[in-house]
C-alpha cells in the first residue's frame, strides 16, 4: 500500500490562510487544465484526512470524494449521513494498519498540517506530490510545521505549468 | 535597478538549520553542475546581507565574494580589514536609496529571513529564484517569516537538476 501527500502550498510553505482560507488556491485556475487532479484522483481507493480538512468540503452543497472511503481521524464524535465517511479516533500506526489490511492499494493523505507531522513523524508517507502556488501567502498553516524528523526526499518529476504552479513529485528515501 | 532574492530552501521553507547549519545544502552537489550560479553571480555588482549571514563565510578562510560590495546590514560595531565589505546600520529603505544612487545594476539580496521581511514588507524585492533543496528539514531559520504581506509572483522559469533540486524564477507582481 502505497500512502502520497498530495496538496498545494504558497511559496512560504502554507497549505491554507490563518482562518482554513483556501481562496488562493483558485488563482493558478485555468480553463481544461486540472494539473493531473483526476489522474491522481482515479490512481487513490481510499482518503485519510484530519478534521479540519474534512469540515470544509463538508460544508459545501456537494461531498467532492462520493464513492470513495475517506477517512477522517478525530477525537470528536461526528456524525454523518455519509456511508463513504468514516470517523476514526485510533492512533495514526492503527488506522494505516486497517487500511492495508482492508486491501486499499493507494491512500491519499489530504491534510492538514498536524496529520502531516503525525504521518511524517512515523515515516508513513511514500510519495509526495506538492503543487507550489506563486504567492507569497504571508501568514497560515503550514505544510510542514516543525519539528519534524529530517527525511532526505528523491524528486520523481517536476512540472511548470502556464499559470505559474510548479507540481513537483517526490519519493521518500528510506532513513537510516 | 533590480533587486533579486537568490537562496536556496528546504521543502519545509528553512534556509538553514536551527543553529544556521548548511551542511544540506551540499546535499545536491554533483561534479560540474553550479546550477547557474556563476553567471547569477556575474551578474550582480552589489551584495545585501543581514549580520547572521555575513558570519558564515566571514568565519571562513576566504571570503566568497571578493571585489564585489557587500553591505552588511547591522546595528553592531563590526570591523573588517575587507574593503568590499561595509556595514551600514540605516533603514532597508536607505541602504536600497543609496545603492541606487550609486548606479549599481543588479543587487544580490543574500539573507537571512529576518533582512528578507524588511525587503519584502516594503516592496523591494524584484526577482526571487528558490532552489528547493529534495529535503525535509523539520526545523530551522525559516526562508519567509510570517507575518508578511501577501504578494503575488509571476513564474518565469523553472528548472529540474539531477541531483533533485528545483529552480523556480519568479518576478514580483505590483501589488494595489
Amino acid at each position: 500500500m502505497k500512502i502520497t501527500l498530495y496538496i498545494a502550498a504558497s511559496l512560504d510553505g502554507f497549505i491554507a490562510g490563518p482562518d482554513g482560507e483556501l481562496d488562493w488556491l483558485s488563482m493558478a485556475d485555468s480553463p481544461g487544465e486540472d494539473f493531473g487532479y483526476n489522474d491522481f484522483y482515479n490512481s487513490v481507493d481510499a482518503l485519510v484526512m484530519g478534521r479540519k480538512t474534512y469540515e470544509i468540503p463538508a460544508g459545501e452543497a456537494e461531498w467532492p470524494y462520493p464513492g470513495k472511503p475517506s477517512y477522517v481521524l478525530t477525537r470528536q464524535d461526528l456524525k454523518t449521513d455519509r456511508d463513504d465517511v468514516i470517523f476514526v479516533s485510533d492512533p495514526v500506526q492503527n488506522v494505516v494498519e486497517s487500511l492495508r489490511s482492508q486491501g486499499f492499494q493507494h491512500v491519499w493523505l489530504v491534510g492538514g498540517g498536524e496529520l502531516i507531522r503525525s504521518f511524517l513523524a512515523q515515516g508513513l508517507i511514500n510519495e509526495h506530490i506538492i503543487s507550489f502556488m506563486p504567492i507569497i501567502l504571508g501568514a497560515g498553516i503550514p505544510l510542514f510545521p516543525p519539528p519534524n524528523p529530517q527525511q532526505r526526499l528523491e524528486l520523481i518529476s517536476s512540472q511548470q505549468f502556464e499559470s505559474g504552479l510548479i507540481q513537483a513529485q517526490y519519493r521518500s528515501i528510506a532513513t537510516a
